[in-house]
């Protein structure tokens, strides 16, 4: 009988192939903290992870699996499920293939029902690519919305994570936005207390796991500058925010606010709050772009599964050239991980083991 | 006669006496820097010197000079204008009163007519409170609108600027808002072309002599999320900020924009561009509290006198018990020195020498 490995079944779905998924999780593997982290195995297409393998120049070989119970990692092995019916072999590189988007697609629902099955512990996802998902005929905008869809939820959100070392205090950072992809001219018709009082909750959730089951410390962004100066520079605060807070509060949640988002996020990585819960946009990604998005991970709250992303994009104009950062691969893994243990210590359903 | 001394006369105008800003001098004056950039003296109040002095435990003496041109600062010596006729050596400390409001008003219109009268290089001042001015009958809300009327502008606005060692290649970061203090709902009313425009120019003609005369590299920040993704999440971009750079290109600025405002920070700090105008007061202040707000000096722009300013207040709350930091003030004194250098190299007309 083999010794039970606790590391937890972290399935990796490729993304698009046209773009710098594969090549990403070939350099990743010649890493060894993405395999001391997880036990990972690929979700995708087996010919492009060997053409993917031979573009990095890495010494492992793909090795094509059944099912993820079949899947044993090695710095020389990257187990690899074939999980299209298209031959995606010869997807142009760099372009809009609807081939490409349509396999992307497959990956993710894939891994998705794995998952919801409990047969992988996480789902860590490389990116897709829009207009490839539209030309291939699926009419997501994108992971979220498809993940939503395939898990039968309304209420999810995102999280930016970025993790301890990025000098958060001992914790790491997590950014939650009430209102994101629309002009900054809505906001002001999409700030609801509810909204607002939903995303506090989704972070307190959400942060529990990955700092060892206390209680997160919760900040609520300033819509106004100076959080609006007692009434001064915008009422929003008094009238909307401040009221949401205090219900949050009423329900438990350590949660502090509205503050001044440009002291906001100073105080957070200083160690004082776990989470952030943004306003807008920009609010969130200024702060975080600034401190280095290169290591933030995207999870997504709300879901009956852990899943992780990577927070870049395709990139198409410099995929497959070798070129493509691993970081983001390596904190998603890790911190999925670290979720799935977490959840496991605290008792909450998770995954295959 | 004595070896002419190529350093710039900076008058450091004391500001509130009850806050932090007399001991922050002292506290400074034992720092080589400071002097070592520039020839600075005082404009304050004698008797609130000596006892900040004490306060502090600093080594020097407070030496009383009739005029600027007396001025000799050494380690051991404060050369101090006396610039109010007011008694302030009682003043309660940490709370707002209307003789430490007058005295403040009396020690900046002191500094700036020297500075008008080219007898002193650049002014350098420490915070005033707002309640304490309108407490001494002053009708100005701070520094910039005394600023304003006494030198006879109207168009004027406030750059703030980190200097090279945080990390902005060679030359620094400056940042100017179009909008600043105002409900974040009336930014887009006041967000006109013009107004965008006449920053631009502003940022572009206050840089100069900062970084050796050569163009600034401006960028221009966007509104709305991924600079309004074509259109997609808002159209400020396409109607106003775009034409607006546009007309500054045309007049021969180096600028580029409207750039998301996420990525704009990290593009300026890694060497990209030299000053950046930001759309409304938290866009670019997220960033710059982020990156280290310690060391962040204010420039008045648009004045026929140089003047720096600390980015802190009075901070009436830690005032007299010898904590408060001085790093501000060394790098406002700094930025004052080498924009009047600059100044002078580009032939461009600067104080008293």
């Amino acid at each position: 009988m083999k010794p039970r490995d606790d590391r937890p079944l972290v399935a990796l779905t490729m993304g698009d192939v046209a773009g710098i998924g594969p090549e990403v999780i070939a350099r990743a593997w010649g890493d060894s903290p993405l395999r001391a982290l997880a036990r990972p195995f690929v979700v995708g297409s087996r010919a492009v992870m060997e053409r993917a393998l031979a573009c990095v120049g890495g010494g492992a070989t793909v090795q094509e699996i059944k099912q993820p119970e079949d899947a044993e990692p090695s710095p020389r092995v990257i187990p690899c499920l074939e999980a299209t019916e298209l031959d995606v072999a010869d997807v142009p590189h760099g372009h809009v293939d609807p081939r490409a988007g349509r396999a992307a697609y497959d990956f993710v629902i894939t891994a998705i029902d794995l998952a919801l099955q409990r047969r992988v512990d996480a789902v860590t996802t490389l990116p897709l690519n829009k207009e490839a998902l539209r030309a291939g005929g699926i009419v997501h905008p994108g992971h979220t919305e498809i993940l939503a869809e395939r898990c039968g939820v309304s209420r999810h959100a995102m999280m930016l994570y970025i993790g301890p070392p990025a000098g958060a205090g001992s914790s790491g950072l997590g950014v939650v936005h009430v209102t994101l992809h629309v002009p900054l001219r809505r906001v002001f018709d999409l700030l609801t207390g509810e909204a607002i009082e939903a995303k506090i909750h989704l972070a307190d959730q959400a942060l529990r796991p990955l700092i060892g089951g206390r209680a997160p410390r919760v900040a609520v962004g300033a819509l106004n500058p100076h959080a609006g100066e007692g009434g001064l520079f915008g009422d929003e605060e008094i009238r909307i925010i401040a009221p949401a807070v205090a219900r949050a509060q009423a329900a438990g949640v350590d949660v502090t606010g509205p503050i001044a988002s440009d002291t906001l996020f100073g105080r957070a990585l200083s160690g004082e709050f776990d989470a952030v819960v943004a306003m807008y946009h920009d609010q969130g990604h200024i702060a975080l772009k600034t401190i280095g998005f290169d290591r933030a991970v995207n999870i997504t709250l709300g879901l009956p599964i852990v899943r992780t992303s990577v927070a870049h994009g395709t990139a198409y104009d410099i995929a497959w050239k070798g070129r493509a950062e691993t970081s983001s691969l390596i904190e998603s893994v890790r911190v999925a991980a670290r979720i799935v243990s977490g959840r496991r210590q605290l008792g909450l359903p998770v995954g295959a083991s």
